[in-house]
């Protein structure tokens, strides 16, 4: 039966490497149907494809000066009410489907099945998806997705099998609601290398997970979340019991997946310090972002433009009228804009960026005057950071606290007085948020290190006298020990560590016979301590260290802020177990490129 | 005007991942077109696509059993003359189109332009590439497709801007030549990840290449390669004139690129202090590797064993019996094993890791029977860090160096009394380097730091007594000044300079009327100085700092070992020109997972 010919002749010499320039290859498709939320609906239920964005219209065609029937070349009247893109894989660029509905006077009308093409019809397309398990698609498709959507069918049952690319391809048609076909295509080989859709990815556990921390490779950032819980109860209580709002500060630890954590429990949002950690905290999920900074360059601040699009909301601090209307700019360059949440920095004596009351007055109207004319920006309010107040004495940091909320009262209320309501007040943060809590100013405190606690809030900020505790921890191995056991050295240096004038050397948790008497790059100094000595750090003491190469000690580190950011995974922990392994967005490089 | 409404409702609230299972995304799109062969000619001439194969068939329509008509539902005469598969990208399973030809009696013609739909269609579709650079693809149509491909055309010329996915989307639509649209899309920040299609492959510099240094994002580590250039040859002339090794270390700048860069010049070899790192400069093609430190769980000893394997040589330090063991264990336990050479490591009055003379005359015999007996590792000689003299002044420096060489040459002695050759003496740093060259016991000094420079090797370490220059930099923006011109702030703070207590703060290259007075994680703050008081940091001096926002700086760091480790790229300049952009393996996690 030679009734298919089979060649493997490549059908045209084209010459490789002429044609358009800096092609990538496939993007996406674009198909034309009767209704894009239905078959959006159908592909979404029945394929597991994700929402990208959608577009709907007015009846009347516009697009600009051109006109959409000009652009596209179809009928005066025609419009599309509604476009919806989705993503049907997890390869970026590649697996994206946009369908269009059009209502056009002279639209044709399929004559086929469901009022679509016949496969033969000029024209006619398809698209296809991957499956891994083709037995279990075929039985799904009979027992939920026939009788649920009307008109669906198979069109080859049982499937075809047939060799190609070297492998076995196992294909089938499912006819979709409107009539068009979608090819299922089973690989024998590939379907090992592919990942199933993201919607149906199977909770892996890392393998590290419920494992005791001894196991962890070191040096390793815990987090006992047990404090966490208790620090995060302590603070929530407080500041949502006083009607404020609580935003977390996340660049300390620079992990999303902490950061939801807290949201998850009270906080309202994230604060974060530079441009490229905000960046990879939306792509991680984050919608609520205070880009606590100023961004120095219009390529940065383009990207901050772009940014706004990503997330619910996007907020940054400004202290520079020109500055003010280089991002109104930068927002206003794009067809389509999305507002960017601005608030006035003041300097409330701390002398690092911000303006005086009068600057702030004045900045607070121009940005009022952008928003009412642009939509670019909104005017959202004020903040200051009171940098010069964590490590203060209790009676000179309430003292301090109440003078700089001072500054930000009185910009309110000269904001206000010019017709300008200043909607958020934002300052604080764990080392005064008790403070804080008093004035009746502020509407938004930023307080996220005292969630962790470690020995700079705890002492230092005299956290441990409002019932916080320590739950940021670095584990470290022992690597050395002379004989005359004077020392003993562990892996984890100021590289793992961080080094702060303000947070000191790191402690251990479990061992007060032991002590922290220096970091070099990659080393801990250990030297033994008796009964009276624990204390006086870093003054040496002698006696025998217990330790031995191999052991692993659980030390409490100085300042988290100059630690986290060291670090690609946090273990987060209880007990001593490990309950979860989360990824940091340290080391994100200051460029997009 | 309101005619656009961007919503971000998503269409349906579809339960998630309870599509069809194993779904694994969009494999491919069949199309019908009126000649597969002229469709597949133009995709594959004009769009690089790659034939992947085609199947060609008789008149008679068969398909085993069933018969064409049957599976497809068509026409009882309609057969397929031809359909052909093209690959058009690199994406495995994503990046395919089907063309399908038809014969049939009834297949339906559609009646617009090139006898294809109009957009509005019904069933209308299209298929969209990915470009990188749009001016040249639209250079190129117009001045090669358009001409050569009759009834090819822009839709959209110019092309469409608009804000999408966080990044500006531009798009134009091609007609083919037999009707069907082609939309070429570029996305402004996923460009940068793609590569072009395969046929179009080459070399592309980094964009920065070539730019003046002010084009750099910052905070930019940024090393003057004129100057690296004058320190190596300081230091190549002086070591390897008195015919010892050098070896460079890596670790404060973690860029296998520049340590590729010291080795054509004259280093044998690079020195790293984590596995990690080791393991991503073996990677990076780095083949001369001592890891001068010890690891600490039996999971690294094993990743140590296997990364033998991968290098030339790999040599490691060890001043432990049972570490001795377990290191011989754990190579032994492949059946083909690859030799690690060992350094005793002597304590040399630093205190950290090593051991007493006598110890290392026994690890060394220890050594030397694992090696006959099982040559899983190779006694290579003996080492040791004088890491307690950097600071030193030059008199004490010189004779602390005396006294810890000479521990060294006793050791030896010792060990080749006993019939044992010590073939290296490894030691010696940057700072004390010139001190090494004159005792004729060391054979290899280790010395990377006093090739780049900075503010601790250049002052404290007396290297500017010896003609070395500095050539580490850190490029600043300034992104804050306060009306009254008090002060100015940076945006390099420690989490890009690094912090510690011998390196100091930085300061500015270029500007003796600036100094830096604090660095905050994210800030670096200046301060206008006099005349005199350029000298005396970190003391304030009154003064008006002429600098303004948007200005960059470029700072000299107290200490690149704290800072490097920091930064993923190292921007070599020369003339404040970028020569070369590299990537360092810094944030390299601890672990392997």
């Amino acid at each position: 039966m030679n009734k298919i010919n089979h060649t493997h002749n490549i059908p045209s010499p084209a010459t490789p490497g002429t044609g358009i320039p800096t092609n990538m290859g496939l993007d996406h498709i674009g198909i034309v149907v009767p209704n894009a939320q239905e078959a959006a609906s159908f592909l979404m239920e029945v394929f597991d494809a994700e929402f990208d964005w959608e577009v709907k219209r007015d009846p009347i065609p516009t697009a600009g000066e051109r006109g959409w029937s000009e652009i596209f070349g179809v009928h005066p009247d025609a419009y599309m009410p509604h476009v919806i893109m989705l993503k049907c894989g997890d390869n970026v660029l590649t697996q994206y489907i946009e369908l269009f509905q059009w209502s056009s006077p002279d639209q044709y009308q399929p004559q086929g099945e469901g009022g679509w093409h016949k496969f033969s019809d000029l024209g006619n397309s398809y698209i296809s998806f991957t499956v891994k398990d083709m037995d279990r698609v075929v039985s799904h498709i009979k027992s939920t997705v026939i009788p649920k959507w009307q008109g669906t069918r198979f069109i080859q049952d049982p499937p075809m099998h047939f060799p190609l690319r070297g492998e076995v391809c196992t294909s089938t048609f499912l006819v979709s609601p409107w009539g068009m076909w979608i090819e299922l295509t089973s690989w024998s080989q590939s379907k090992e290398k592919g990942k199933v859709i993201k919607t149906q990815q199977e909770y892996e556990p890392h393998p590290l997970v419920g494992q005791h921390i001894n196991e962890l490779p070191t040096p390793a950032f815990m987090i006992d979340l047990d404090v966490v819980d208790h620090n995060i109860n302590l603070m929530r209580s407080r500041i949502l019991g006083k009607g404020m709002e609580w935003r977390a500060p996340a660049k300390g630890h620079k992990c999303p997946e902490l950061a939801k954590y807290m949201i998850q429990k009270g906080a309202n949002g994230v604060v974060l310090l530079t441009l490229a950690e905000a960046e990879a905290f939306a792509a991680a999920g984050i919608q609520d972002i205070y880009l606590a900074n100023i961004v120095g360059s219009k390529e940065e601040l383009e990207r901050l433009s772009l940014l706004a699009k990503r997330v619910k909301r996007l907020r940054v601090a400004v202290d520079n009228e020109e500055y003010l209307q280089d991002l109104a700019a930068v927002i206003q360059q794009w067809e389509i804009t999305t507002p960017i949440e601005v608030l006035i920095e003041l300097n409330i004596n701390h002398n690092r960026c911000g303006v005086t009351i009068p600057e702030a007055v004045k900045l607070a109207r121009q940005a009022k005057e952008i928003e009412t004319t642009t939509k670019a920006i909104i005017f959202a309010g004020i903040t200051g950071y009171e940098g010069h107040t964590p490590i203060l004495s209790p009676e000179e940091k309430t003292l301090e606290t109440k003078k700089a909320h001072g500054i930000l009262a009185k910009a309110k209320t000269l904001i206000e007085q010019e017709g300008i309501k200043v909607k958020i007040v934002s300052a604080g943060g764990s080392c005064n948020y008790i403070d804080s809590l008093e004035e009746g100013v502020i509407t938004e405190i930023q307080a996220g290190g005292g969630a962790i606690g470690d020995l700079l809030y705890y002492n230092k900020a005299h956290l441990k006298d409002h019932g916080h505790k320590m739950g940021a921890l670095i584990l470290t191995q022992i690597i050395s020990v002379p004989h005359d056991k004077s020392r003993a050295m562990g892996n984890a240096g100021f590289k793992a560590v961080g080094w702060h004038p303000f947070g000191g050397l790191p402690q251990p948790r479990d061992r007060s016979d032991l002590r922290v008497i220096g970091l070099s790059a990659e080393h801990t100094k250990f030297e033994g301590v008796d009964q009276e000595g624990s204390a006086q750090l870093p003054e040496m003491v002698k006696g025998d260290v217990q330790v031995n190469r191999g052991d692993k000690i659980v030390l409490i580190p100085g300042y988290t802020d100059a630690m986290g950011f060291l670090h690609r995974e946090i273990y987060g922990i209880r007990n001593d177990r490990v309950e979860s392994v989360w990824k940091t967005v340290s080391n994100v490089t200051w460029s997009s490129q």
